[in-house]
């Protein structure tokens, strides 16, 4: 029984023949369709949980599971651990996701989540963005230039037809290797442009924050100047106590989590009372018009991450996965033609260990008389 | 960044090389010696969570994590389908386990846990049995003559010298099989006989029970006729309203859950008080001595299965591959070099995705100043 694995290799493969554009395009369609298409008695997507510690460095590793009913269960494992690029030169948040059949339990793939995160994640500001940023927005603002970052980017510059992006990062050397990592985004005659943390705010239309601030130490930009109409996606705040966004702009904005239950602990809801939070995605998504008359004043999208987006990524990429013939069948699963017979893969190459000969009892003979 | 990938063939090379014997030696001791130096402040093993569905069959699909502070997460995904050898042939019980390095989150190691289930599950008897199960013990009595008896009477025969195996199972065709099945083990003079249930009941020294019976439709065998210091290792209850030892029995002996805050939600404990539960297996194995007074009367092992079994499984098959040099490494994380570049992996493939060009700012320049 063959688990389907997606390499770092087949992945580079199937975005080269799908196109990272295409996969963005998808991705942000998929969330969209899955945010209409939720339903509470068919779709199972708890509140994250997981182990945080200190010790070997601050870290956090995170289960998040989804199901849809009668189909799949999709689980992300997701590490955030702020000091990997500093002391491994490895992304913050690495993760990997599997995909199980809850016809049988058998697993069905395994992908590497990092990328697939962060596509997801853009993705998602995406899908909220065009309820609440005016379609007009000119100017992207980005605070945090991470990796992130460049996903947002990618993302919003898909739905919106910017002018300029202003960026803003605490490390210099995220600021000089931006436009070079937004390279491959064919991002076209956009101007990307540094700037302080007060002028990115005070000049974008639509606003992403997306830091490593520590717990306790936001928010990561001032509540002066912001544009009448800002729409802020707010995608660092994930843990408790960590937050970006002002109290003060959050409080005068729609505020909109992906997944309230989950936002309410560890995202910028995490700081408002039940009546300061306005719909969560799937509503948003569900009945946007409702809620378009919001982008004459400010909007926040509570992105935290919700699991039902890394459904929604790995059922896409197993379908490329499918288009293109990539990905390598593994035989992961140690069974045999004889489900109970824990040892039977292994008859044949352990004929020694029979040596020692057994005595049946004539009882045996009798068996299920 | 490698990802050690245990297929189904490395695992069979690797118990090739080693030697079930040695596993399950291995295992027995490895379980022992994690009772012994848990510590409550060092390891965190929660209760297990899962989904549980009626369709498209009866299902659940558990999570089962445990960390050891310092080191590594190991989470073991679990399925119980109980159809699954009728209706696709395939073992009742399938999973899957992923090690986590907690110093940055990456993937460590990937390996099927059925096998290795079954293994740790039989260790985890063999350690509960020889602190409560007299070391005369000469028969073992098996009701449920599927995946997990095999590997229960694999374990405890390490430990125990049996004459004879008495066994029973509602379902003929495992009753014919078992012998069969067995083969593998190298039992030498240990005579297998089938039994009626009662039979087996009253001829055992030590009982295992690891059935699949209904919710709500056990126990599995009636409390008569039992000897008075019976040991049972309750085995297949592992999920609320599945039990499967009389509740009177139960009531008479000194039970012992293996991890006591998931037995009484799934396991034998959930129909006994608090005052009715007797130490954990960690307690049970750190003061063996205050315990093996009890052999002389009844005693029960409720295993529902513990994530630190796994955990010790995980590490003993990592170990073994490194000893063995088997196993795959898998680039699975679509990393590279910049951590803040999620992208970056398909720096080269994607050279046509640029060709849109992209105008930078004069302030890029300046990027850092």
């Amino acid at each position: 029984m063959k688990t389907k694995l997606f390499s770092s290799e087949d992945v580079t493969q199937i975005v080269r023949r799908i196109g990272l554009d295409r996969l963005m395009r998808d991705a942000i369609d998929g969330i969209d369709n899955a945010c209409r298409e939720f339903d509470e008695s068919r779709h199972y997507v708890p509140v994250r949980s997981g182990c945080e510690y200190t010790r070997p460095t601050v870290g956090l590793l995170e289960r998040m599971p989804a199901m849809e009913v009668g189909e799949k269960v999709v689980i992300k494992m997701v590490g955030y651990h702020p000091r990997n690029p500093d002391d491994h030169g490895l992304p913050t948040i690495l993760s990997t996701i599997l995909i199980f059949d809850t016809a049988t339990g058998h697993s069905l793939g395994l992908v590497d989540g990092t990328f697939l995160t962060a596509v997801r994640t853009g993705a998602a500001s995406a899908v909220a963005s065009r309820v609440l940023a005016s379609p007009e927005s000119r100017t992207l603002g980005l605070i945090g230039a991470g990796a992130q970052a460049v996903s947002q980017l990618h993302a919003l510059s898909r739905e919106f037809d910017f002018e300029r992006v202003l960026f803003y990062d605490i490390d210099a050397a995220a600021i000089a290797s931006f436009p070079r990592r937004c390279a491959i985004l064919g991002l076209g005659d956009v101007v990307l442009q540094p700037a302080s943390c007060a002028d990115v705010v005070a000049g974008s239309d639509i606003l992403c924050t997306s830091t490593s601030i520590d717990v306790d130490a936001g928010p990561v930009f001032e509540d002066v100047g912001t544009r009448t109409h800002l729409h802020v996606n707010a995608v660092g705040s994930d843990f408790p106590g960590k937050i970006e966004v002002p109290l003060g702009l959050l409080q005068r904005s729609l505020v909109c989590p992906d997944f309230t239950a989950q936002a309410v602990n560890e995202g910028e809801c995490q700081r408002l009372t039940e009546d300061e939070i306005g719909p969560g995605l799937v509503e948003l998504v569900k009945n946007a018009d409702d809620y378009v008359g919001h982008r004459a004043s400010p909007t926040v999208f509570d992105s935290t991450g919700w699991a039902l987006e890394d459904y929604v990524i790995a059922e896409l990429l197993t379908r490329y996965g499918e288009e293109t013939g990539c990905g390598t069948d593994v035989e992961l699963e140690s069974i045999s033609g004889d489900p109970k017979d824990p040892y039977a893969f292994l008859h044949g190459a352990l004929d020694e260990a029979v040596s020692g000969g057994m005595r049946l009892a004539g009882g045996a003979k009798r068996a299920g008389s």
